[in-house]
């Protein structure tokens, strides 16, 4: 009741305040056990007001979701300059993207963990953040293999398998990273350089793997 | 009402007939949308009986994910000869989940995506299988690297988090491959060992990929 907190705050402002309270509470309690007074507390603001702002729990948690994805996909498209050749750019995707995850352990938590496991609309949400990042990989490994001109017709649905792998390896990785102490956002993308260039590297220059002879 | 359906039959068949047409029903509609009626007369059997069999929807959809899990595990452990080299043995692995994947697409919509999008109790069940699988797999990645000699004290971080990656990308993958007309198990399994293989194979013999130089 100080002059501070009475004070106005723009709207803008103040939302911002609630989801980043709401991120917090739902990452870290889960979406059903979170509770709407707690949030309101974190936030330092009244429930009504976050009822007013938001609606409901669930519009609640849909806005965190689509901050959160939109905050992840520009993290992920500001680490990467076109400029650079692709295991550069690839590289740099993957510390953007673990570097992230690792600062925003609670947002990660809410994208890959509990909207997924709360019903179909949140799940949609973030099927469509998902499906951004593998196209933007897609485009990566594209232009990757386009640079490496021995195999510039490596086939639309290899590319788009790659892509898949990748951002499947990556959200693993992430998940894991976060709950695994002692593991930094620099190792997890290493391990995953490691496990997808050297692979994709051969693959470009025209060294596929092969399966074994007389395997039908 | 004719001689074959009045005949008795033992009570695991019966069972196993609810949990086929239930996996079919629950991996088309969605959990939400399955409903009671439809799995019962798929099976060929009464509502109240699959009641009795299988006691709610819940307990049926979770003796699916039991079911289902168990089966992909076996399919996959089924796939790989412990007595053949490293490379030939994930390749049989990954040709083994891939063709179970493509075979039952209905039990890995129940397992991947209904499961997870369903409550916290149905994410535990797939999260138990999924411990089970990477645990499966760093086995085969640690084993791979005792072999190659070189690089016999691979970190255990190290070989954790290539499986995690190895794991996310096989879902992500087979989700994807299930849901892309023209794309085959075998394809599917030949992306993942090309994205794999030749990474895991460099990072084993000695020729890990390493950052740019100057890259803090």
């Amino acid at each position: 009741m100080g002059g501070a907190r009475t004070k106005r705050m723009p709207r803008a402002v103040r939302e911002q305040q609630m989801l980043d309270a709401a991120v917090r509470i739902f990452g870290q309690r889960g979406y059903m056990a979170a509770s709407m007074d707690e949030i309101a507390e974190l936030a330092g603001v009244s429930k009504p007001l976050v009822y007013l702002y938001l609606n409901s729990k669930e519009d609640l948690f849909t806005a965190c979701i689509r901050r959160e994805a939109t905050a992840l996909a520009e993290a992920v498209r500001a680490g990467v300059r076109t400029d650079l050749p692709a295991d550069r750019r690839l590289w740099d995707g993957l510390q953007a993207f673990f570097a992230h995850t690792a600062e925003h352990p609670d947002a990660w938590s809410v994208l890959h963990l509990q909207a997924r496991t709360h019903g179909e609309l949140f799940a949609a949400e973030t099927a469509a953040m998902r499906k951004e990042l593998v196209a933007f990989v897609t485009r990566l490994v594209a232009i990757a293999a386009r640079e490496a001109h021995r195999d510039p017709d490596l086939p639309e649905h290899e590319v788009a398998g790659l892509a898949e792998a990748l951002v499947g390896a990556a959200e693993s990785l992430a998940t894991w990273a976060n709950s695994t102490e002692g593991v930094t956002a620099r190792q997890a993308a290493t391990t995953l350089m490691n496990f997808a260039w050297a692979g994709l590297g051969n693959l470009m220059s025209g060294h596929p793997w092969t399966p074994p002879a007389g395997d039908a």
